[in-house]
């Protein structure tokens, strides 16, 4: 073992190491908090102001993490900065930035390689850096390690490069940062080892794999996995339906088999930050190599076409009861892109709202969750929550429950609603208001 | 309750019921064991003389039921017939029988109405049928119900029919038929309640849902869903491999995230009498609906084109050291579908055995399951297993291994093999001469 190498173990087993987080999101900040609870002093960085300010101040800017947390975080030693030179102070740094897809569909990386535009002059000898946004296999090895090698830095001698993918579920009630393995693997063993004892000191159990690339596809699978199983589900529904069976009550059935089944079930498309877009991050590096991974092409397509299965069943609905869409008002049930969370991002919903916008409907919407509609990159809607009361839901010619929260009156909901889309088996009545879709 | 209804759950209750079962093979056998052990007397119809009498002297014809449970069956008064008139002797009659798919891989569904055929005459009041073979939803009321009816019964009244699927899984050391819960679906409600009394006395747990289709789609779903997982990781393989990454790593890795992935292994190509087939039924009934099951039909397509991905491995790997396939002396490790059993029904080593002969290989085969290549309607060999010593694998050019069987010595077969091409992932060593396939 080198000295450098050695320094860096010690400081990381006896947690005086310096942790630096780079990007304060849905990742880096409940990383941090396991981080500090370890007894790690932190540097966190993001380039929005406004973030590192809020969390300077003790606030917490993610619903499911508390404000008393971030107060604990800085009590250990936590500081949140802009300043990207303050890198050269951190013997650790983890980059924790968004990896999303631009218009095309293709990878965008750019939040990944403004990091590292940014930190690159502060990279020094004797520190270990690890990614955890997801990303495709090859990406440690092909946009890191330049970066790394320019500066000057010998990989495995004096610097030491992991990827260690995220595996947030945010609004899981079983699961923490903490109590969830996490999967490192090391540009050369020497990186694996720091990698591995550094997550070791924080989280349960750590899973080395034999590289970097074999861990960032890891973590992409375990997306694949994820978007294809509710693609074959959505498929199955529109079958089911069709032959007049109740997917739900299919699902749960089968879902009694003890053993090579797991049930997925059937929504109004897929959202959130991770389903909907890393599995194309395979697809696009697959091209390279003349492949094509077309479970995720056919999934992608699937899930895609969900809310205007939505919609149509929504019409069809309306149409029984000699209604248009058109002039129609609508509430949509949840807005969020999943159970009991504020995020919004790639949700259904939204697709939902905008395409019974374009059918000319009067759409309004509530979730206990989401007190405004927010500013979002391609979506715009001036809209706050409705508040559901036996009155306003008469208001409705129909409603859409989209997202089922924890916090909805389901039964007032089903008694008021005039006309109920379901689109997640909440309500497995015979009823003829109640239509399944 | 009427008379009739009574008077069956009282025999069905106190276990003096008659049972019928119609097809002694790979469900009804072991269906007929667990039955009996609850203390009823059997009638067990088969078309195949020599598998009567075979039962009938005490012998079992599957590998994984001892000949003593059919002795103790007997004990308890069992009997097997080829005389479908004494089906009048039964108060229940449960067809277990195959349905494959025919050439152009539609649903066969022949054996199930030549027992109807068979059994029609017999059929009299006070009688539970109940389907266990797989098939299309709506077969129980469109194909089966005609047959009671136009013998002037009334299902629901003085006749009993139910849909409940098989869920036999040989070779599976943790569940048996007793602990698997039954899925079962009525035609009317009076038959779902006799269906699930009936089970109950054998079975832990009886699963009733709301209609015999709900029950025909609920197994189609299981099969569906093991049909696509494995189709979607045989297609990860290939990218995996390209990316000069293996695919049994990432899967383990990622099996470690304890909510949200199931793991699903890649082989050559999927076999049994159930993943290969089954989906398709749902493909073919839902073209009556302008419905394509594009996930089934992908998953087909690549798990169908397995083995010849396994081929050009051995082709390619046997081109590195400078030979043909052509003439090549190939072993085959492994025939059965799956590990530890004796079943050839679609195995993929056929296949792949099958294109080898093609290429002009000079083709072997060990499993110690399988000691003669038995005849099948398809497929041919003349041989025999051959006894795997250091000296007999020396003899071979490639050995492949396509379904690893308990009872290998993968060391000896490891150190002694020129060239071993792996479909199992047995093997996680990087050696030069093991080649992932």
């Amino acid at each position: 073992m080198s000295n450098l190498t050695g320094n860096l173990a010690f400081t990381i087993e006896n947690k005086t190491a310096c942790i630096g987080i780079l990007g304060l999101g849905y990742v880096g900040i409940p990383l941090g908090v396991s981080i500090s609870k370890a007894g790690f002093k932190i540097i966190g960085f993001d380039v929005l102001e406004s973030r590192v300010n809020q969390l300077n101040q003790g606030k917490s800017p993610i619903k499911h993490i508390a404000d008393s947390e971030i107060a604990t975080m800085i009590g250990v030693g936590f500081e949140a900065t802009v300043d990207f030179s303050r890198a050269s102070e951190c013997d650790v740094l983890i980059i924790c930035v968004p990896t999303p897809l631009d218009k095309t569909r293709e990878p965008d990386l750019s939040f990944v390689t403004a990091t590292m535009d940014s930190i690159a002059p502060y990279l020094r000898e004797g520190q270990l850096l690890s990614l955890e946004s997801t990303t495709w296999p090859g990406t440690t090895e092909q946009i890191l390690l330049p970066y790394i090698e320019n500066r000057g830095l010998k990989v495995g001698s004096n610097f030491y490069l992991v990827y260690s993918p995220e595996r947030e579920d945010p609004g899981n009630a079983h699961y923490s940062t903490k109590t969830i393995p996490k999967v490192v693997g090391g540009h050369t063993k020497a990186c694996l080892e720091l990698g591995s004892k550094l997550y070791a000191t924080f989280i349960d159990v750590v899973v080395p794999v034999s590289s970097t690339a074999a861990s960032e596809m890891v973590k992409l699978l375990e997306n694949i996995h994820r978007s294809v199983n509710i693609g074959l589900v959505n498929e199955m529904k529109i079958v089911a339906d069709a032959m007049g069976l109740d997917i739900f009550e299919i699902i749960d059935a089968a879902a009694t088999k003890p053993f090579g089944f797991t049930a997925y079930y059937p929504g109004p498309g897929i959202g959130g930050h991770c389903i909907p877009i890393d599995p194309f991050y395979l697809t696009w590096k697959a091209r390279e190599y003349g492949l094509h991974t077309r479970f995720i092409e056919l999934a992608g397509e699937i899930n895609a076409s969900m809310p205007q299965y939505v919609v149509d069943k929504t019409v069809r609905a309306l149409n029984e009861v000699g209604k248009s869409l058109k002039g129609a008002k609508i509430l949509a049930l949840g807005i969020a892109y999943k159970r009991d969370v504020d995020d919004m991002r790639e949700s259904p919903s939204v697709f939902v709202m905008e395409l019974l916008r374009d059918w000319g409907a009067d759409v309004a919407y509530s979730d206990p969750n989401v007190p405004v509609f927010p500013k979002m990159r391609e979506h715009s809607f001036d809209l706050s929550s409705v508040k559901i009361t036996p009155n306003s839901l008469q208001d409705f010619d129909a409603v859409i429950l989209l997202t089922d929260h924890s916090d909805f009156d389901y039964e007032m909901i089903l008694e008021f609603s005039p006309l109920l889309i379901d689109t997640r088996g909440k309500y497995r009545v015979r009823d003829k208001k109640v239509i399944k879709a």
